[in-house]
């Protein structure tokens, strides 16, 4: 369909039927959607009959080649110009191949795999007939009580751009037309969902703009930069208004000054939270505040639909912004394809063949690998086949390891680790110790006699997978006590224990890391989890992940990250006082875990670090140079991490800000320089009149293992 | 002196002469001060010579009439042109006879009683000397590890405002310069230091600046309002700035916007301190921000001493910005009457005479009485005088109960919890129990022993003084284990138990009070502790504190306020669904103890809550009735409380807003109908273009005991 024609179909709608292009529906309200007729609780009083359903501009949560294909089929029969439904889910870490969950996901830094990853979920989703995902998700986290740091790439704004980019990539590939193995993706949640007071789910957000551009920003303009075609509202008020009524969030800052011109979606049900948020009065009022602020489609509320036409009458909405909108949903039915082909990549035999393909799998089982973060090695691991291994915990056979939004994930497909071990060694046995919240003396006895018999106890343990996720937060962010006393009292027998974990946040890991000899973050590892670790475990790979968000001492430390300020009395600074420094009485300043760290069954070594001159002019570069060693017997891989500070700015400057990574694979004695060039451009920053803009002045520069050790500064002046 | 004569004196000083007005050193740079020659640490290497000290225009922690007349004496003779010395200190809350922390003269909700502890400080300091105090500290708090929420009034924004104007009168009295009996105060710490990132003192401080203007800075203002004579810079950034070089927020705001033209002074170091702040490359950039930001005085570190007169002759700093800053300290030391009597109210004799007379110690007893606040009381409370009692616990003879910032006050002058009780009854035997930290055998095996014998158990816990206070943050906020231990072994001999808690900040009270059967926050009480709380656990006062800042119910919670936001997905509403709620999985959103909190020994019924009006236009009233009863058989305070809910905003509006109190003593029996009056003034807020005004719609209008158990929604429209 041209342009023109689309424009033409534009004008051939009613007023009713542009609104009802503005609604997005779940799948149950749909004749074949399998789920049909299952209308319970707030949808029930949603008062949608069929004259509404046959107009609807999208479904979401639908999937299943026979299901979308038939859908589709029956819509477009009954809508009046046979207007293709958009199909969108939350396709999050895989379809039904589930990969490790994105916080683990970014653990891996390699931005390839990640585009994998994505890629993979779309084939399969797009031949279950799905046209959007709802993902990524970008948003910057600095709290792990919020239980949806999982789903994020973690706390910082330069990394978690280029996994935006790489995501959208995965997604959309080069030719989203054509390419019928792939989806339209939809960057959430604008604006700084992930800044919630108190990691609190849903909770009010306010920081200042310039905070905001500088830190949370900069993720989802990178994934618009790389084409995201949708953009859907946070939940969370920005300066006091909802992100869903928000006119500067949206019209000024999104669409008038980045350009965006593609669908802006709410998210379920925030158009009416504007009444609970107390900006709205009633529905009318929602539907008016968030058509002005820009929002297209309104989902799984019916503002838009029962009020847009009576504000329009009234004169307070010009039907010119429901043009508008509409002709943006069209639109992106127009590049998906939908009016020539409204099935799309829906495909009964290639869905068949392809959904959880051994391919895929084995996709899922590399990513895995990846995304594991050893945090602690005191000698134990890799371990040897001739050692007999207890496996206890609640994680020893335990299919929930996909981690919350694997919707169409299954656990009864997923590998547990007691079987992915099994394939290496038939020297274990295992026994649960615990369930993960209580434990009782007969499941401790049966743990004590196992590891009694064992060379080696591996315990598996986590928060079970609704312990994190949307609306997951927590408070308590340590094991549950059953876990940790089941640890403890295994602890006392004097073996060697590696522990494992499951979960979807940092944790604060007093009472497991300062008690197990070895300790890896497994994370919610995917469909392949069990034989990932396993493949970690036993040394037939090599750990390589690294934390992209800050593990803290305990919650009462919350926020911690890296590229925090200086302040004006740091803690260990030459002429610090003894007491009136930054600091906490009871704890250290810095974090359990720094923010890219991570250890190998290898060691390396930095040296030679270099900067090609101590003087850069603006139109300049540098470059950066450092040799790394591996100085071990086993090969391995490193991230080499790149960082900078900018010692006197207009306005405070961070510590440290990553500024380049490399993931580079040694063997052993094995030694390669790693360089990184330096422009001006990444010396920017928004200064008090949020110019974005570098200053003449002196920089330092890192280059390490992590944002903590970093081998040693080197140092430039930026000239005008 | 004259204006004139002053401008003329201005004219005389040589610029080095000026720009020593604008540095204040510590006393033992004085001759006379009895600490002089101290010099030590940072100090010693300032480079201050007796060049320098002659010219200087301000001293800080100097007092004692003796040692206040000598220095001036001293320092008139060596001024060339005998130009008197101001003498500034921090008398926070108390001279030598020390008041409750400020936090705890809050929770008296006693605005007459406030005053009068400021203006008995001021009159036992300017007795001895002291000229300026710095304080009040008015700084709105949310986060309990920030340990100097204990030198704060709490976390609601009119009630802060309150104080303030109540502190600042007793300072100042109606007539500064001919009541002798006076200060000058210095509202501090400009602005928002109360809300430092975790609670970690001086650190990063970022909100959107319509959250500035509608809860931080109102109680500044509101000390201006008051007449406070001079404004302390914070030492934290303010939207990326330090505060000691934010024009904006100094210059624009405080002086443009405001119209403030008294002394602005740093705080201690502050100009300095924006090298590690990284704003200021050295010291003489530092010094050329803060003069141009508006900071008249530098407090203990020489920037604008070493820099400033080059920076006049580099043409980077206007002399004329100097000209301005010396004038208003000349002005006021011309308010004080400095010029005409350089010694002021030092006076050996008075000083004798009144510094802990009788009278004030009254008053700091009758302010005590006020500021405890009852969390819990199973009929336990007020103890009978035949009742044999056992007083256990790391406080129950200590006399560490004045808090910090009470730099004269003695702890041996301090009337401990033992001797308090002692003058009530003779069946009572004491032992320690534990130390704050630790606890022995022994100290656990005599404690058990006393409690055995006894009818009731008094515990005196809490936190040794350096556990708050500047610099005192802490990441746990429980009481220390080994409190905890002690409390849970007396509870298992099963007697009555009554915990009396002396601490400075808001506590996570588990193992508190859940355990004993009444819980008596004392905070630190000051110079008359134990005999204060002696007299309210005889039931000879009656106690009637109220919370001013919410007690969380963990860490994990922090921070939690009554003013909070519904969010979008509230807790508790009608169609919200079973996880999708803005909650947390382990714990409820509500605090343990909200702000206005605080029990009786009597109940009260509240009943006939009335509004004059359904509707109010914008230049009405509205007055709010209810019906307050005593319904016990003991006399009783309570404090009666307006909340008022905008029910839609421009922006999102807080749940409840504290809107007037009225602390009313009933006999039993008695009743009394209080009434508010209503304003559209009390309505305003500021919007998102920071205007501040108030809009049209509904309102609801609750009045209680405190925040969270109101009486019932009463509601009322404002119309244009």
């Amino acid at each position: 369909m041209t342009d023109q024609q689309l424009n033409a179909l534009l004008k051939e709608l009613t007023l009713e039927e542009k609104i009802s292009q503005l609604l997005q529906l779940a799948a149950p309200f749909f004749e074949g959607s399998g789920s049909e007729g299952q209308i319970t609780g707030p949808m029930a009083s949603m008062g949608i009959n069929d004259d509404i359903v046959k107009n609807t501009g999208s479904v979401l949560g639908l999937s299943g080649a026979i299901e979308t294909i038939g859908v589709q089929e029956a819509h477009m029969k009954k809508n009046r110009l046979g207007i293709p439904l958009l199909v969108m889910a939350d396709i999050i870490h895989g379809y039904k191949t589930i990969f490790p969950v994105p916080l683990a996901i970014a653990c891996s830094w390699d931005l390839e795999a990640a585009e994998q990853s994505a890629a993979i979920a779309a084939a399969e989703a797009s031949a279950a007939g799905v046209h959007v995902t709802f993902s990524p998700m970008v948003d910057l986290v600095r709290d792990p009580r919020w239980g949806r740091v999982m789903e994020t790439t973690g706390e910082d704004p330069y990394l978690n751009g280029e996994f935006a980019r790489a995501f959208v990539r995965g997604y959309q590939g080069k030719d989203l037309k054509n390419d019928l193995t792939r989806l339209a993706a939809c960057v959430k949640h604008f604006a700084a969902y992930g800044a919630g007071e108190g990691g609190r789910d849903y909770n009010t957000v306010d920081m200042s703009e310039r905070q905001l551009r500088e830190y949370y920003l900069p993720a989802y303009k990178a994934a618009l930069d790389e084409g995201a075609e949708l953009v859907m509202t946070a939940f969370n008020t920005v300066d006091g208004i909802p992100a869903a009524g928000n006119k500067r969030l949206m019209r000024d800052l999104l669409r008038k000054e980045w350009g965006f011109d593609g669908v802006v979606i709410s998210d379920w049900g925030a158009v009416k939270e504007m009444i609970p948020h107390g900006v709205a009065a009633d529905e009318a009022e929602a539907a008016c505040k968030s058509l002005l602020a820009g929002v297209d489609i309104e989902m799984m509320t019916t503002c838009y639909e029962d009020h847009l036409k009576q504000l329009v009458e009234r004169g307070e909405v010009d039907e010119a912004l429901i043009d508008e909108a509409v002709l943006r949903i069209l639109e992106l039915k127009q590049k998906l394809g939908l009016f020539e082909n409204p099935y799309r990549g829906a495909n009964v035999d290639r869905e068949r063949e392809i959904v959880m393909s051994a391919e895929h799998r084995q996709a899922a089982r590399d990513l895995a690998v990846k995304s594991c973060v050893l945090l602690k090695n005191e000698s134990v691991l890799p371990l040897k086949k001739e050692q007999n291994i207890a496996l206890i915990g609640p994680f020893a056979q335990n299919g929930d390891i996909l981690g919350p939004w694997s919707w169409l994930g299954s656990k009864a497909d997923a590998v547990q680790l007691f079987d992915g071990l099994k394939s290496k060694t038939s020297r274990i046995v295992t026994t649960q110790g615990s369930d993960i919240e209580s434990m009782t003396e007969e499941q401790l006895e049966e743990a004590v006699k196992a590891a009694r018999e064992a060379d080696v106890i591996v315990l598996a343990l986590g928060e079970h997978s609704d312990m994190s996720g949307e609306a997951g937060s927590r408070s308590n962010i340590r094991l549950p006590d059953a876990q940790l006393e089941l640890t403890a009292k295994l602890k006392s027998l004097g073996k060697p224990m590696v522990a494992v974990l499951f979960n979807g946040r940092p944790l604060d890991l007093h009472g497991v890391y300062d008690v197990a000899d070895a300790v890896l973050e497994a994370w919610y590892p995917g469909t392949e989890g069990g034989a990932a670790i396993a493949d970690l475990l036993y040394g037939d790979s090599q750990p390589s992940g690294r934390l992209t968000m800050s593990f803290p001492f305990s919650v009462g430390q919350v926020p911690v990250y890296y590229n925090n300020f200086n302040t004006g009395r740091p803690q260990g600074a030459p002429d610090a006082q003894v007491r009136y420094v930054s600091q906490y009485l009871d704890i250290p300043n810095v974090p359990l875990y720094p923010f890219g760290y991570g250890l190998s069954y290898t060691t390396f070594a930095y040296s030679d670090a270099s900067i090609s001159s101590d003087k850069m002019a603006f139109d300049q570069t540098l470059k950066v140079t450092v040799k790394v060693e591996n100085t071990g017997d086993i090969a391995g891989e490193e991230v080499v991490q790149l960082y900078v500070r900018d010692l006197a700015g207009e306005v405070v400057r961070p510590l440290k800000e990553l500024k380049g990574f490399r993931k580079i694979k040694l063997q052993p004695g094995e030694a390669q320089e790693v360089a990184f060039i330096l422009t001006e451009e990444q010396l920017r920053y928004h200064h008090s009149d949020l110019s974005y803009t570098s200053d003449a002045g002196e920089f330092a520069v890192f280059v390490g293992p992590n944002s903590r050790d970093v081998l040693q500064a080197l140092s430039f002046r930026l000239t005008k």
